[in-house]
């Protein structure tokens, strides 16, 4: 049996152990999940913050957000992340220096067109942002908002309008409003913003072990079993 | 000199306290505001939520907030606030029995539609609830949602639509995402949503005073001299 065909059976043998009910959450989430959107979180303050972005992120679908830690480090609450975290994939850039920058030129490099938050003039209300190619949307800390080095590299300058006096919403609800509007217009469009088809099926099987108790041990069981099953045929 | 005159004589002496800058600032706030869309808090557990509510509120122009405190009662964060809670009309439903009724009632009298977020099937995702009619959005408490009686008097239930496996947004975040959406779609159509010429007044004479440091000392001043003016000509 080539790897191949391994890959497969083990995957099946997995599959075995998850519920119709549980399959058909998996599979009805699939054709919902994108990566033409993703968030960037830089150097947020308030861990609660970022953990109701992820929330949010998760809500509407976005597969990937990428953390930017500076001089915060994050605690990821689950009474506030109520599980997103699980679903999604977290980028960490720690601990290093640079790290802006890393993060940006790696999203750049894939095709990303970086969008700063920021009610600088010249930035572009939030309802006109193109949504026909890749978007990374960057979000600053609390007290100061995005690095210089952020605002230098984003290609795009966007805002939500505002009428009031409080000129600016707290992080996490200006996430979810861009959230919201974005990927509302993209499944309204013709846009190609589903994940392709080896993306879904790797992130089918990471799910399907998520919602198992312990895959590993059944991952072990199956490779046991087949072994036996070989040395008794040959 | 009648009585409207004289009202007007002590507008123009306040508004002669405030900077060019703040008259711009009020009547730029002012053509923004819209009582045509207000929101009802029903026992929200957490202050910071309803906090971020009424941040939010005044960002996109909703002028009133009604809070109804069951359990509950509000501790309004200054930090979390950011001075909004200055520029709106908080309507508070406290200490009484059956004070969502009292709330709700008052709401439909004055010609509101009441919406309740709800997830139930039936409700309609947000993008298709009709802007023509004034529109209350309730939100209820992190835990248990809306109180039976709010679902009962709602005119229509209306849901964010959402795609992941958290099946909920937190509470401030779902109120920013109507009033974004609803706001910007008033703003966009020909609905008259804009205050009428007599609320346009009478809240530029309540903010002319919250922008001035000492508004009861000056209009005692005005009176005092106005009188003595009126003396000197007997």
């Amino acid at each position: 049996m080539n790897k191949e065909d391994r890959h497969e059976q083990l995957l099946r043998f997995l599959l075995s152990f998850v519920t119709a009910n549980k399959q058909q959450l998996i599979a009805s989430r699939l054709v919902e999940r994108t990566r033409h959107i993703t968030i960037v979180l830089e150097d947020i303050y308030h861990s609660q913050n970022a953990n109701a972005v992820l929330r949010s992120a998760d809500c509407f679908g976005i597969q990937d957000v990428h953390v930017i830690e500076g001089r915060n480090e994050y605690d990821f609450n689950p009474r506030v992340v109520k599980g997103s975290l699980k679903w999604l994939d977290l980028h960490r850039y720690a601990h290093h220096q640079q790290n802006t920058e890393a993060c940006l030129s790696r999203l750049k490099a894939n095709g990303y067109t970086i969008v700063a938050t920021s009610p600088e003039s010249g930035s572009i209300p939030l309802q006109q942002l193109p949504i026909d190619r890749p978007l990374a949307l960057m979000f600053g800390g609390e007290k100061n908002g995005l690095s210089d080095i952020a605002l230098r590299m984003a290609d795009i300058k966007m805002h939500i309008p505002m009428y009031g006096f409080t000129e600016s919403l707290n992080v996490s609800v200006s996430a979810a409003i861009c959230l919201h509007d974005l990927t509302r217009r993209l499944r309204e469009s013709p846009v190609n913003w589903m994940l392709s088809k080896e993306e879904t099926e790797e992130l089918r099987e990471l799910w399907i072990r998520k919602v198992l108790k312990d895959p590993d041990g059944l991952e072990k069981r199956f490779c046991d079993e087949n072994e036996a099953s070989n040395s008794a045929h040959q």
